[in-house]
């Protein structure tokens, strides 16, 4: 298996809604496969609409380099090794909120992307999705 | 109400993951509110990649014309009315498989959009999913 | 293996640069993996600079829509099934040239894109190509 | 010649790919003519995904500014003088990696773009390919 199916998907992102509903923000939550295409996507009622992409684009970022999105944010600031790489490959997202979905061996398959809140709460609900992996 | 809920989203794609299974095609289904911004999506196990985008764009095609996708193919042929209007809005799909949303007082609450199959199985897996509203 | 590794992708580019020079057309050849993504490119000197998107467009549609590009064109036309699908996925080609890229078991490894000359010629050379699979 | 032929983009690239495995990175490694159009390109296996583009980009920019993109980016840094360039062309990257390929006269003959390991491993990489001019 080299990428997660959409039941994983699915799982994945019901965790995330149940760690967003327990700190009371609507959520946006996508999932997306290795080459960053879509598996699967939810807007939680109330979420703002412009939280829609960044999700969208937090997701792709961490499959395409498949890191934290925030490890592109620490180089990518102005002086920094990779400064506008959020130009990118379509747009990148390099705030916290995109993680890369691996297998325990290591092999990526595939990524989330979570947006709605302050940044470390996109961050805490895109760690409890993934426990459910 | 002027925008379908997360909860009547996720039974609509149920219904349509139902619809698909019955007729053996894995199938993306996306629903988007009004203004055609991502409800909530889902890429069945096996589905074309290219599919993806597709059935994104069939929704938000039904959403920013509230109407059938295939209804805009029959006016944008080569000649007639509306010829080449897929280039608008940023690509539009003009053939079937996306469908408005409305409640029973006629108000778009949204759309879906289908691809995955035949375009008359996208339709019929689209009508099958509004049921459930 | 899910994805041609980049010495298979040159042997393929090797034997469609052959097949160009023996009928004497420059070529732009593209291998991208199953998502799309470059794997390996050639522009053979004196080729049309505007064959070089085509032919990355070209192996993109069939990596997206494991099909012969041609095979989409024929339904793509007015009045067909798909009319307007070229809008989708950033940009399709649906003339003839893309091939997708197959293991004996049918799994999807990638596609090729051949454009240089007339459509004939260029499905030729990306038949030639994947004969060195 | 005011190009790089097929043959010349081979050599460098196979002196890059060289460099890299010296390294021990796997690099995306493009070489574009004067007006950044594609003459070749190789991602060597395992290489970032996301880093196919931004190879692709700093050869871009450094045929359409022939200068290292790193020059690009002093320049381009907050309060710099041509900050925010990287919007302009279709998407431009101002770090390290891009380079102009120049004959003995000053002549531009294209640029070649590297991506996939530290931004200085980029640039040797980049260097140590335009050594096989």
């Amino acid at each position: 298996m080299s990428t997660l199916n959409l039941e994983t998907a699915a799982r994945l992102i019901a965790a995330g809604q149940e760690a967003a509903r327990d700190i009371g923000v609507a959520m946006n939550i996508a999932i997306v496969d290795p080459g960053g295409y879509l598996v699967a996507f939810c807007r939680m009622d109330g979420a703002w609409l412009g939280s829609t992409d960044v999700a969208l684009r937090k997701a792709k970022t961490s499959a395409l380099f498949p890191l934290p999105s925030s490890a592109l944010g620490e180089l990518s600031q102005p002086g920094g090794p990779i400064y506008g790489v959020e130009a990118t490959n379509g747009g990148l997202v390099s705030f916290g909120g995109g993680l890369p979905i691996a297998a325990a061996d290591g092999t990526v398959l595939g990524a989330i992307g979570v947006s709605g809140g302050m940044v470390e709460q996109d961050v805490a609900v895109a760690e409890a999705a993934c426990k459910a992996l």
